[in-house]
């Protein structure tokens, strides 16, 4: 019996479903992939039998500059010695608000987090704060976190819960108009991601007219343009993602690899909702934690010195040259779509995803961690070789389906 | 210029107000007291500017076993060194979850967040879930969080997010009857605290029989009795605290001090729920993140060995005694509420805290950090001489208002 089942049988008995949420491999993921790991280092990753993978996951996006990168682990580790926890932050709270508010253009302010929900959720109540309206337009069918307003999908959520955040189409301008209008003087906000990465979807690029079209709705309604840059944070560009399409959002919203995978987010505004978000009461008991913050700080410098976008789209076009070429060469119609930082790879007429299932479980045998149905992720620890490495795997999966 | 006055300066402009939440010194604390802290360890921590004191807030709770406790620590470095984050969890997941489901009583599984708000939120669903209906009573006043549902007291927040909340007073069988009366057949669960532990408020104990008619009218209506021991959970018993009434809740919530303060929040649940627990979708990024998970199978270990719950109420008791003398001597009115665990001052007739303040005051300048209107905590950490020591100074501190 191999470790992985021994560890599924006792989570069965003291976890609901054996796991939950996005890292449930049993109900997302194809047959041979792990529920447990083990080790990471670099951009691989060690299952709890001892099977080596190149991961492209990156653990669904924090990772960014490496597992276990020293240089961001030794920050952490400081501050960890010396102060953690306390009855008020330390001072890198404010070194680091500084130097976000320094990168991102548009901030003015920064407060801090745990989850990317928690940032997103906060961007909500300051622009009703701001505004004394009710109504957040919130695209359909994007993920903006588990929280209930943002959770229609999942059971345990009544109605009310979302009856203030009607739908609209992302990159449908005539669709946020009509929105825009329904919402008529109780419009607060409308909340956008970076572009449109909806799991088990062809990924949609921003189309910078769509973008325009959202900043210009905002100004004319007093509205707040929110940008939830979570899950695309830091890859696309060092400032807002939005910045590439020309436009500012008023606030946004951080996570994931903000700070290499120590836990904490950061919402960002303008100086227009700068008092509306001091008027708000928004706390947990460890959104001051000072080592991720330090973390935070250790991930921005290395990011810069990297020019991770660059980087990453390079890393992640090389992968999709090769995927093209295999399948070409191979005769399997892929649909490769989002940023090169972050690619997401479908097969044609594949709407039961069994052909993708198979691709992914032959490459993970060849030690490549691929997601079927969900962006993936690169990160500045992936090297060419290690690309390359990857693309024999997924060579060889091809060849097996 | 003070280092501390230096960095305020600084804060406020990229803090909104700045700083936000409990964290707040500006808007919620008495002169002199800090915003930033350098150093932590034991039960002592050291302001930016090197004056140190013995604390008496525990970092609001989490810090249960000594801010940075070796052993705990250790635990978390160890965890840290091999995987913290991965695109799956690491065997710890299933260690501590088997710990809890062993140690608690009413619980068969365990699902972990980051926020003990995640947690609360967490609850709801799969109380909603499971009876497939919406409502949720929640005590007047009480504090589950910051998210909209829980937060009516902040901007932000339109009715509709809490339109599914009806209130009830704490301790009030007749109050609670109505309330479920009014829910009739759209009643999903009960939220109750460890005790009444409403901030700015004289602390009140759960009264038994509040406690059994509370499970008793969710036995008759189907609905969860969700125990939020987010802020207690470890002090008063190391069972669910309501436990000590004889009361097992269906869902309970936890946070704060189950892992010492590295980050994590945990639901934990009974038989009945689990297949609800399991049709939720609710997860986030840093959800899984494996240091926090072994810290807390460490704290877990350490508070068990320590007899946790007993230690804390001598020394809390060895404090309030001190005080009570101090002031019957020194010719003043206190009121002391809530456990020993989690003692609570405030002074008679002192509606605007000014001679609550005042004390504070004084204590803080003789070194010791105590809350002016929120319950204080007391650790493993704390000697009897460190008590002692602290009383030397609020009995300075009582001479001088």
């Amino acid at each position: 019996m191999s470790k992985d089942s021994d560890l599924r049988a006792r989570g069965e008995r003291v976890i609901p479903g054996g796991m939950y949420g996005h890292m449930s491999v049993y109900r997302r993921m194809p047959e041979g992939y792990p529920q447990y790991f083990e080790r990471a280092e670099g951009c691989r990753l060690w299952d709890v039998d001892g099977r080596e993978y190149i991961d492209f996951m990156c653990s669904f996006g924090p990772m960014i500059a490496g597992y276990g990168n020293p240089r961001i682990r030794a920050a952490a580790d400081a501050q960890r010695q010396v102060l953690d926890i306390a009855n008020a932050p330390g001072d890198v709270i404010v070194d680091l608000a500084e130097r976000l508010v320094r990168q991102i253009s548009h901030a003015e302010w920064a407060i801090f987090a745990k989850n990317g929900n928690d940032a997103t959720t906060t961007c909500n109540m300051v622009a009703r704060a701001a505004t004394g309206r009710s109504k957040i337009l919130v695209a359909g069918g994007a993920y903006h976190g588990s929280q209930p307003w943002a959770a229609r999908h999942t059971k345990g959520t009544p109605p009310e819960d979302y009856v203030n955040f009607p739908t609209y189409r992302f990159n449908d301008i005539d669709s946020i108009r009509a929105a825009v209008e329904a919402a008529g003087d109780d419009l607060a906000g409308i909340v956008v991601s970076a572009y449109r990465h909806d799991a088990g979807k062809h990924q949609e690029l921003t189309d910078p007219d769509f973008a325009r079209a959202v900043r210009d709705l905002c100004d004319r309604t007093g509205a707040a343009l929110i940008l939830d840059d979570v899950r695309a944070g830091m890859r696309l560009s060092l400032d807002a993602s939005w910045t590439v399409a020309g436009v500012q959002p008023d606030l946004s919203a951080w996570g994931k690899a903000i700070a290499n995978g120590e836990p904490i987010a950061a919402v960002l505004g303008s100086e227009r909702f700068r008092e509306a978000a001091a008027s708000v009461f928004v706390t947990g008991s460890f959104w001051y934690q000072a080592s991720p913050m330090a973390a935070a700080i250790a991930t921005l410098d290395v990011l810069e010195e990297a020019d991770a976008p660059t980087r990453l789209a390079a890393l992640g076009q090389r992968f999709r040259d090769g995927l093209y070429e295999q399948a070409q060469r191979q005769g399997f119609g892929i649909i490769q779509s989002g940023p090169p930082q972050m690619p997401t790879v479908m097969f044609e007429d594949d709407e039961d995803l069994k052909t993708g299932f198979a691709f992914c479980s032959n490459a993970l045998a060849q030690g490549v961690y691929l997601h079927p149905w969900h962006n993936m992720f690169l990160s500045l620890a992936h090297t060419d070789a290690d690309i390359d490495r990857a693309l024999e795997g997924t060579d060889k999966a091809f060849a097996a389906i």
